[in-house]
C-alpha cells in the first residue's frame, strides 16, 4: 500500500472514537464531541468509562466495546493514560490515531514518549498523529477534530488550499482569518511533536491529494530535514508550497525550540534547502496567504513583464514603482498594440502605466485588459481602478469576466477604499480576478509567483 | 504677516465664492456647490453669469456682484476664461483662490499658463493654489473643495493628521481608505501644478498647526528641491514628516513626469534630501498611514528593544522574527522583572516572546504589559493576542486601559481573525492601543518610529 493512502483515514474516517469524549464543558474532550455533533459528523462514538452517556449519545467504556471498525480515534486523555489507550486502538486495528494530550517531549516527559514511541514500532499499521497537537480539518466532509472554540472563530470556505501548520494555535488563528478572505480551504493538519506522522509525511500526502491545488505550512523546524527536502522537490513540480518559517535567527531559534521541542536548523540551511527543493518562502503572515491566494487563482506566467492599467495616474505609478523594487519588469506594448489602443482610446495616455484618465469607464477598461491579453509582449496584468471616480460604472463591472475570460495571464486588480470600493471589489472577484488592497503586496506576490514559474522551468 | 498666515484662509475661510457653480449635473462646478451645500457650509456664494440661481440658491454674476468680502474662491471655468476670472478675485481682494480647472502647464499649454504666473506676480496678497488640482479639506471645520463623488466614498473621522497630495485622485482613495481605519484627519490639501502654493509651503503651514500632530505627503516631485528641504528640515523638529515618493526609478520618473509635470529627480538625490532633513520614507501605500497611525497615537520610544507578550507560541515566533529582520531588538528583560513575573506568572515562559500560553487571561496580560511598562531595558511593547482561546474574557479587555495607562511606552497589539477578533481589535483600541493586523506590518511602522526618534536626538 502507498505510503500516502494510510493517510487517508485521518481526513476521510467512516467512524470515528473520541477518547476521553466528556460531559463537562471547557474540558478538551467536551469540545471535540460537541463540535462533531453540531457538525452532524456521522458515526461519532464518544468514549468514557465514567459515563452511561455523553451528551446526549450512549458512552462506550472502551473502544473494543463499540464493536466496530473504528477509522480514526481522537484521544484526548491525561498523558499518564494515553499509552494504554494507544495500544488498545492499536490492538483493534484503529488505522488512525490522533493524540490531542499534551505533556510529552514537549515538556522533557521521557517515559511516556518512549513507550510511544515503541508502540509505534510495535504497530506500523496503525498511523499517529501527535502528540500535543490539534489534529486535522477537511472541510470537504466536515471532519474536525481541533477544539477550537466555535464561537470564536469561523470555518474557511471550501477551496484547494491545503495547511500545515507545526503550531496549533498559529494554525487556529490563520484558518479563522481565512474564513473572512477570497480563498477557500481544502484541508489542515497540525501534527504537533510529530512522532510518527512529520511535516514530510503530510506534504507528500496534500502532494498526491486531487483536491489540493496549493500546500502552505508553517514550520518551526522539520523533524527530517533530507526527507523534507526530497518530498518538496518531488511535491512542488506539481504543487506549489510556500512555507513560512518560524524561527530564522538565533535568538528566535531558541524560542522556537522551547516551543514546539523541534530543532530548528539555521536560516542559510533552511534557506538553500527551500531554494533547491522549489519551496516558496513566504517572509510572513499577510505574505503566506497572499502569495497561496494569487497560486491558487491565476495560471502561471510565461515571464516577469508586468503591464498596468490605471484610471489614476499617481495610483499607477506606486503600483509601477512596486513593480520595479520587487524586480519585476515593465512590459513594453507591442507597436501593434499600442497602435490599436491609441485609435481605440484616444484621450488616454498608452505606455506603462496604461492611464485611462480620470474619466475612464468598464469599457475602456476592457478594451485595455484585451489587448494587454494579445500582447507578446506582456506576461502579467496589473489593474487598478479607483472606484469613487463617477465614470466607472457599477452595474458593468460583471462584463470584465469577459475580458478576463480568455485570460491566459495572471491578472490581478488593486484598489483600497472604503465599502463602496469593498462591494464593487468583490464583483470583480466574482468576475475571476484576484484581487489585492495594495500594491506592494500584489508585487511581492507576482514576484515569488514569477520565480516559481522560473524553477518549474529550470528543473523540467 | 508670516507667510503661513497666509495658507490659513484656504482651510478656515469666512466666506466662499464657487466661481463656475452649475446647475448640471455631472459638471465639476455642480458637485463642489453640492457638496458644500450638502455639508451646510456657511457664507458660500455660487458664481455664474449665465444663471438665477443655482441648485436654489441666489446666483451673482461676477465674485464683485457678492458686494462682500471674499476669503476663498474657488474656479471651475474652462481655462481660457480662468485667467479674466482670477483677475477679477485679485482686484476684489480675495485672499484665497483655488483653480480646479485643468488645461495648463500639464497639457502644454503656455500662453495661459504666463498669464495666470504674470498675475500671481503682479497680486502677491492673494495666494493661489492649482491650476489643475482638487483644492483643500478641513474635517474640523467642514471646509471641502473637492469635486469627489460622496457617493462613492467616506469622509475621514476628525483627528490630528494633516496630508499632502500631488495627485488628487490618489489622495481622495487614500482618504476613503483612512475612513475605515483607526484614525483619522485634520487636514487635506492637492495642489496640482503649483504655480503659487507648492508642497513646502503646505508642509510649513501644517509645522505650525496647532491641530496638526503628523504630516503625510504623497510626492511624485518637489517644485523647488532646496526650498521643500529647508522647509522640512525645520518642521520635522516637532512634527513627523512621512512621504511616499512617486517616481522612484527612471522608467516610473518618466511616467510621473507626463502624469504631473513635475520634474522628478533621481531616486539617490531624494533619498539623501529626506535622510537629512529627518522626513520618514514610506516603501508604499500600506506603509505610509500606518507609519502615520503609529506616530499619531504612540510616543516616541527611547530606543529600539522590543519585548513581545503573547498567548500563542508560534504567533510570538514569527512576530521576533518581524522584529529582527526590520533591525529592531528583542529586549532582555531586568532580573528584577524577570523574577517578578516568575512569581506572578508561574506557567508562563518569562523570556522573549514571553509566552503566557493557550490559557491565559487578560489578568496575565496585564501583568505582563505592567512589568514591561516599568522596566529599563524595554523600550517598545508589541503584544500578540490570539482572541479565539477561551480563556481570554472577552468583558476584560477594557480593564487593560489600565497598564496602558502609565504608558510611556510604544505598545502596539497585533492580531488577525474573522469578525470575532475584529470586534475585540475594537474594544482593545478603545482602550488605548493602537493595533495592526500583521506583526510585519507593525515592525516595519516601529522601526520608522525608531530611526526618526534617532535622528531627533543626533539633531537636538
Amino acid at each position: 500500500m502507498h505510503k500516502t493512502k494510510t493517510i487517508e483515514p485521518f481526513f476521510s474516517p467512516k467512524s470515528i472514537a473520541v477518547i476521553g469524549a466528556s460531559n463537562t464543558k471547557g474540558k478538551v474532550g467536551y469540545t471535540i464531541f460537541a463540535n462533531m455533533k453540531k457538525a452532524e459528523t456521522k458515526n461519532v462514538y464518544p468514549v468514557n468509562p465514567k459515563y452511561g452517556n455523553v451528551q446526549g449519545k450512549k458512552a462506550y467504556a472502551s473502544v473494543s466495546a463499540i464493536r466496530k471498525k473504528i477509522d480514526l480515534a481522537i484521544i484526548a486523555l491525561p498523558p499518564q493514560i494515553v499509552p494504554d489507550s494507544l495500544e488498545e486502538c492499536m490492538k483493534n486495528s484503529v488505522k488512525a490515531v490522533i493524540i490531542v494530550s499534551a505533556g510529552f517531549s514537549e515538556v522533557g516527559e521521557e517515559t511516556l514518549t518512549k513507550k510511544i514511541s515503541a508502540l509505534i514500532k510495535k504497530y506500523p499499521k496503525t498511523r499517529v498523529m501527535g502528540p500535543n497537537c490539534v489534529g486535522v480539518m477537511n472541510i470537504r466532509s466536515k471532519i474536525d477534530t481541533t477544539f477550537f472554540e466555535r464561537s470564536r472563530m469561523e470555518i474557511p470556505k471550501k477551496g484547494t488550499l491545503s495547511f500545515i501548520s507545526q503550531s496549533g494555535a498559529l494554525g487556529s488563528m490563520i484558518l479563522d482569518w481565512v474564513a473572512t478572505q477570497q480563498f477557500g480551504v481544502n484541508k489542515f493538519a497540525s501534527y504537533g511533536n510529530a512522532m510518527d506522522i512529520d511535516e514530510a509525511d503530510l506534504l507528500e500526502y496534500f502532494g498526491e491529494d486531487p483536491k489540493t491545488k496549493v500546500i502552505t505550512v508553517y514550520l518551526e523546524g522539520a523533524r527530517d530535514g533530507r526527507k523534507f527536502f526530497n518530498i518538496a522537490k518531488k511535491v512542488s513540480k506539481t504543487t506549489p508550497i510556500i512555507v513560512l518559517k518560524g524561527g530564522k535567527s538565533d535568538e528566535t531559534r531558541k524560542a522556537a525550540s522551547s516551543h514546539t521541542g523541534s530543532l530548528a536548523g539555521s536560516s542559510d540551511v533552511y534557506n538553500a534547502v527551500f531554494r533547491q527543493s522549489g519551496i516558496i518562502q513566504a517572509d510572513d503572515l499577510l505574505d503566506l496567504f497572499n502569495i497561496a491566494k494569487l497560486l491558487e487563482k491565476e495560471p502561471l506566467p510565461k515571464g516577469n513583464r508586468v503591464l498596468v492599467i490605471t484610471n489614476g495616474g499617481g495610483f499607477g505609478i506606486v503600483a509601477a514603482d512596486q513593480i520595479i523594487s520587487h524586480g519585476l519588469k515593465l512590459a513594453k506594448l507591442s507597436k501593434k498594440s499600442e497602435d490599436e489602443l491609441k485609435a481605440a482610446l484616444p484621450r488616454a495616455s498608452i505606455g506603462n502605466p496604461i492611464d485611462l484618465l480620470g474619466d475612464a469607464d468598464i469599457e475602456s477598461y476592457k478594451k485595455a485588459i484585451g489587448a494587454a491579453q494579445k500582447d507578446k509582449n506582456v506576461d502579467i496584468i496589473m489593474v487598478l481602478v479607483l472606484f469613487n471616480l463617477p465614470t466607472i460604472e457599477a452595474k458593468k463591472i460583471m462584463s470584465l469576466k469577459k475580458a478576463r475570460a480568455s485570460a491566459a495571464k495572471p491578472t490581478v486588480v488593486c484598489a483600497i477604499g472604503s465599502d463602496y470600493t469593498k462591494k464593487y471589489m468583490k464583483k470583480i472577484e466574482k468576475a475571476g480576478f484576484t484581487t489585492f488592497n495594495y500594491p506592494s503586496v500584489a508585487a511581492k506576490a507576482l514576484k515569488e509567483m514569477v520565480s516559481y514559474a522560473a524553477y518549474l522551468k529550470k528543473t523540467r
